[in-house]
């Protein structure tokens, strides 16, 4: 199987169109499935005039793409309203989620924030306690980051070797966006921290008033406090106006409609870092505060919902990344996990936001198992699922940072296994 | 007026809570409106179950942002299918641009293309004419890459001093965005080019035929033939399913709904760069072929749609751009243009993508006239509109690139003026 299906260098496959020079190259490298004739007939479209500027003044997909949405997964949750919904992984490109597709996740559903009401209180340990309108934040110094958030829950239903057959099932609960809004820390000059303070409760305007306890440390390194995502303001999906971005931790601690920050001595231990968001371990003991998303990769192309269309050249295309700072290497198995291949990754490589990664492949048609393996900066590597099992048992459904192996069948369909 | 309205430093901005230790910094420094006396009442969604999961599987924006849309102005063409709508810079952060408020000009409307039918032919002086599908196209190596796009008629209405007194209609038809897709050198690749080749002429499948003439040099530069932008498939208002994107030049030869290349000896003299899209200067000759757009910036807050509410402190933001590579350096004035000081670079900056930048500054309340002024990385200072008039005369109105003054009035509003 190794030898049948080789990946290619980049210089062998833009090298092919010389070596072929004047043959019909779609029909030999199954690329190309139309070779010139005749010029193809004018379309409807290209005789007639379309629709008019503004016609959209806030404009939407193609309905060609009327498929491309979040799902969910009904019979994971009670209701809809403290659930999750999964980013279709499956057709997006390059590192940023657009607004509409980002993964969605709440504790007692999508409140409807007024902004003109709003208020962010900043309270506790601090010299000055205030409470800031957004026309107060929006005039503090500015920053924008792209980074990930990823619900720690994602591939929790892997755990017990549940096949979803879906990378967006199995993968959605990522998306990453440029953030733009006030470093935490300049809020906290502001109000000065009192030198005994440690941690900081921070807490949503949401019904369930989500709150998470934060080191101090934390805080004062990389958070932010955002008000916009990808250019626009946030969406009320995404907290808004106003939500705490913690880089590279679990998602549920980046607090959406964020409207308290509290500084104290010790952790709040809340009911979503006690009962919730913590990993049962074999021995019946917890595991709590695993804030920190180790570095993850997957294959997006192939996948369950993106078979491949006959044997041919391909390109194998996936995202990585990691809550530590950066991906220094991603590597590519096709014959599940017995040989690797270094992957190119796709500039802009940014410290905790998804990496494209790309390694083109031929499919001769066989079988083929297909994995890829993060390397993140620190030189901590991806592990299997049956390591991660060894250390933690299968009681946990957080932080399955796990290789996925997607295989190949001859029809080019596409399943989710698990290797023993 | 230039000591009255000091820039200041970073360092200044954020020692001011330490100056004013156990002050009501709120009123003091007139950034925050309240202080803390009571914590606020429970709003009304803080006390109910919000909207479930997937209740919108593609997102929307909030309703309290409803005004944040695309303009355009009526009076500027015949007809809505062969004009130009502005992206709304003044609600905008960061440099992404969402896909629904990217900027749009048509030729003939916004037409309805079915990605299963459309085609690209690739003919010509090429060795092998071939027809691709999108199936076809999408398996070639990928690429993503951040870029801006901005029609050259963008400031065109300032070239006689129209004084729109809005950022949106001076400065919206630039858009930035991620676009994913195949180099332009692979497909050429593919097809083998003729050794004689020198020109491609790239055509549209809208109703226009819209189509323009480009140097191979360029096309096997950095040009990009994109399905997709800010991850997901590319809008229509964008050329869904396939456009041409140029980096750095002028937006019209990023042609959209890209269905021919062809490749010859001699440019083509179509009729959008023979009849539009030349520059008519003060002796009657046109210069045509005026790809390039060079660099050029804007202060995006405050402006005519942003004012300042009351003395206090600010930050002064803005976008740059250049169609050369990257923005060097950013200076902005606060006294039309007598003293400057260097404005922050936010990363990441890239080449043929837009760079924000800021600068802290306390307003007192007095008269400012605000300017930036950027330098990119090839040297090149932004001009003022009188010595581009002086260049080029008033008959044109392609790529105003002029340094833009906004007038600040006592009572915080903002006014476009021009400077003699």
């Amino acid at each position: 199987m190794v030898r049948r299906n080789q990946p290619l260098g980049r210089r062998a496959f833009l090298g092919l169109g010389a070596a072929l020079s004047g043959v019909a190259l779609g029909a030999r490298q199954g690329r190309a499935e139309t070779r010139l004739a005749s010029p193809p007939a004018d379309a409807p479209w290209s005789q007639s005039i379309g629709a008019g500027v503004v016609d959209r003044p806030y404009g939407r997909p193609a309905d060609y793409e009327a498929g491309v949405i979040r799902r969910n997964v009904p019979w994971l949750t009670a209701g809809t309203e403290s659930s999750i919904s999964f980013s279709p992984l499956q057709d997006l490109h390059g590192i940023i989620t657009p607004n509409g597709l980002f993964f969605e996740r709440y504790h007692a559903g999508r409140p409807d924030v007024d902004p003109e009401q709003h208020r962010l209180m900043i309270h506790g340990l601090v010299e000055r306690p205030l409470i800031l309108s957004m026309h107060d934040i929006v005039r503090f110094p500015s920053v924008s980051k792209i980074h990930f958030i990823e619900c720690p829950a994602n591939g929790g239903m892997e755990w017990r070797a549940a096949q979803l057959n879906s990378l967006q099932f199995t993968h959605g609960m990522i998306s990453c966006a440029e953030w733009t809004g006030v470093k935490l820390s300049t809020l906290l000059d502001e109000v000065g921290v009192k030198k005994e303070a440690r941690w900081a409760m921070v807490e949503g305007a949401d019904g369930a008033h989500m709150n998470r306890s934060l080191p101090l440390d934390k805080c004062l390194d990389d958070c932010l406090v955002v008000y916009a995502q990808n250019g626009e303001a946030l969406r009320p999906e995404q907290g808004f106006p106003l939500r705490l971005l913690v880089p590279g931790w679990e998602g549920n601690v980046s607090i959406k409609w964020l409207r308290r920050i509290k500084l104290g001595e010790r952790p709040w231990y809340t009911r979503e870092e006690t009962s919730k968001y913590t990993d049962l371990m074999p021995d019946g003991t917890s595991r709590g505060f695993t804030w920190l998303i180790d570095a993850k990769s997957v294959i997006t192309f192939p996948c369950p919902e993106k078979p491949l269309r006959g044997p041919g050249l391909y390109e194998i295309r996936g995202l990585a990344w990691c809550g530590q700072g950066k991906v220094r290497q991603v590597d590519v198995s096709i014959d599940g996990g017995v040989n690797w291949q270094r992957a190119q990754l796709h500039e802009p490589v940014l410290a905790k936001a998804l990496t494209r990664f790309t390694l083109p492949w031929r499919w001769d048609g066989g079988p083929a198992l297909l994995q890829s393996r993060v390397i993140d900066e620190t030189g901590y590597v991806q592990p299997t699922i049956a390591q991660l099992r060894k250390q933690r048992g299968v009681n946990s459904v957080y932080h399955n940072n796990a290789i996925q192996t997607w295989q190949i069948k001859p029809d080019g369909s596409v399943f989710d296994v698990q290797l023993s």
